[in-house]
């Protein structure tokens, strides 16, 4: 194998692909990228046996040929260069030399044919969607999903496919955050899947990288997301999603428009006072607004009021202050709309002026 | 106790006292900052027993009293407060109340006869030198000390006073650090003394606040520096500091004068090829410039040439990295000197026109 390719670009293509890999995987290759030729350009590949991601860098091939290398170690190496131009070649079955003005490396690697094959998903596209929009949409979902592994289902992130409709929630059954994406055309069929959220924490990252669009492939256990010059393939969760959308009420008793970042403050002091807890109270009141309040033996008590415009009863419930945070930290608007019924139903967090989107978040029973 | 102050002053002073303070320690007061009273201004005081930090902040002052709160606590509350006038009040002689617009908060503190002394040091100023000018000789030294704490003397930093001069010096026997400070007027006498690690670590914080003019006092067994609106008083470490002057070569056979980044980025590129020993080899040819290499059975090897400017012989040795990059990264000239005898006898790295500092490394024999 011998390239020569721009730092800026393989700097690029590693950071890509790099993020996957882990640093001391007894399994040795694992903690490797594969460099590759590849039709004229350089193809890079990470996995961690449950992600794969493939990525693209323009070069000149003067001799074909693959190759694994530690991928920290060569991220690092290729970040710290000063000079532009960059010969990758092999010098045996696995061994890299890297040449730049006055830089002069070999790299220790593992041979291409240690390194685990990556599924591909050979399909036809699926479904078209706009990344800006899909990324937006992945930021307002995914870490409502549940931390813990014990509920795999739900573990994961869900996406249903209909006609030009792609639905993204996540849930760890005490809050839900459901967002809907328009797609560019219409999807090839009707579809419900599972993808692990880790999956789609690194969608997310590679699509903050450009801008374009997203293709969705899928096959029967895997699922291929190709953006720009990269590819991330995933297995999905086996399972069956909770039938969540039964929990989100159809009417409320009161609604909010209050200014989201007022709101953050007030549950932020509140949180200060609620350090074991969690527990903060959220009181609404017609003519008076919103007053959040928090307190505890060791720490002390804080009670703040926020100026709103309350539309129908008075309402009060105790929240998880990280729940609603999660929730305002990740929406864009400056006004929210927080909608109750009463302390022991779900309640609703809305951006105002956008209904494509719902965030539920179920009040602490005391 | 009542005061009404601006946030933003609070926040300032609750900065600076703060850090020193603890979250979790067993003996709770010790987690605590001192609220006081204190001629028309409020006083906020912190110890962790060793080190002492008192600053004053401007308020109306209502009442006068005393309390002590959880520092954590009041710092994030006061950081979070949306409004800026600030009322502190003592509801009894343990809570505090904090009332801002629409804010309203009791924090549980403890009595203030419960805090620590904080020693007076009640002697005459000892020397004043400009904050900008020592903070930055505290930049060039203070990393260079021995972080373990069995060697007591070289844990800590030396200063020796003497006419207008303070010399400052760090050393873990593998490596000094010197530089002199030009103080504002001539010192009330010759002294030398150790000061504790983190006392000057505190001290280089504060000094990062404002600019102006640092009053050093000492008593036998204590040290207080004093700037701004800020004192910072702190136990001295008994004992002999070594005699680090002899080990300073009085000559050197090879000068080279080189581009700080240059070699910078060059010893981070062979550090990735020292992932254990930390060994790099530095070679040294006239009309040749640096080498700079590093290898390792696992890793690979690297080699990096960077132009410099060689008076005096041909020389090699070889250097732990990160005892070369503490002080380039610490050095603000773009160009340094690089000074070496043999690969047995130490160098040393000085900047480019300026001949009040120098740091002294050894080699390492393999």
């Amino acid at each position: 194998m011998k390239i020569i390719c721009t730092r800026d670009n393989l700097k690029k293509g590693l950071f890509i692909v790099s993020r996957i890999v882990g640093v001391g995987n007894p399994l040795q290759v694992l903690n490797n990228i594969l460099l590759k030729t590849d039709q004229g350009r350089i193809k890079l590949s990470s996995t961690n046996l449950e992600i794969g991601v493939n990525t693209w860098v323009g070069g000149k091939i003067e001799q074909e040929g693959a190759l694994t290398v530690p991928a920290k170690l060569i991220n690092e190496y290729i970040n710290n260069l000063p000079s532009d131009k960059v010969t990758l070649a092999s010098k045996d079955n696995t061994t890299l030399s890297i040449e730049s003005e006055n830089y002069h490396t070999s790299i220790k690697g593992l041979s291409y044919e240690d390194f685990p094959l990556i599924p591909q998903v050979t399909d036809e596209t699926f479904v078209k969607v706009d990344s800006a929009e899909f990324r937006n949409a992945l930021a307002e979902t995914i870490w409502a999903s549940a931390a813990n592994e014990t509920q795999p289902e739900i573990s994961g992130i869900f996406m249903a496919f209909e006609d030009d409709k792609v639905r993204i929630a996540a849930t760890d059954r005490y809050r839900l955050a459901e967002r809907t994406v328009q797609a560019m055309e219409a999807a090839r069929g009707v579809k419900e899947v599972i993808i692990p959220s880790r999956t789609v924490t690194e969608l997310y990252k590679i699509l903050t990288i450009g801008k374009g669009e997203v293709e969705i492939y899928f096959s029967e256990s895997q699922v291929l997301f190709k953006f720009d010059e990269t590819e991330l393939i995933s297995r999905l969760i086996d399972g069956q999603y909770p039938d969540y959308r039964q929990i989100i009420p159809k009417g409320f008793k009161t609604t909010v428009d209050v200014d989201k970042n007022e709101l953050v403050h007030a549950l932020k002091a509140a949180a200060l006072f609620a350090p074991d807890s969690n527990n903060v109270t959220v009181e609404v009141k017609p003519n008076d607004g919103i007053t959040v309040a928090a307190s505890s033996m060791a720490a002390g008590e804080n009670m703040a009021k926020i100026k709103a415009k309350v539309t129908g009863d008075e309402n009060a419930a105790v929240f998880n202050f990280r729940y609603l945070l999660d929730c305002l930290n990740n929406l864009p608007e400056t006004t929210v709309e927080l909608k109750m019924i009463n302390d022991a139903s779900p309640a609703a967090i809305t951006p105002k002026g956008r209904d494509n989107y719902i965030y539920i978040v179920m009040p602490i029973k005391l």
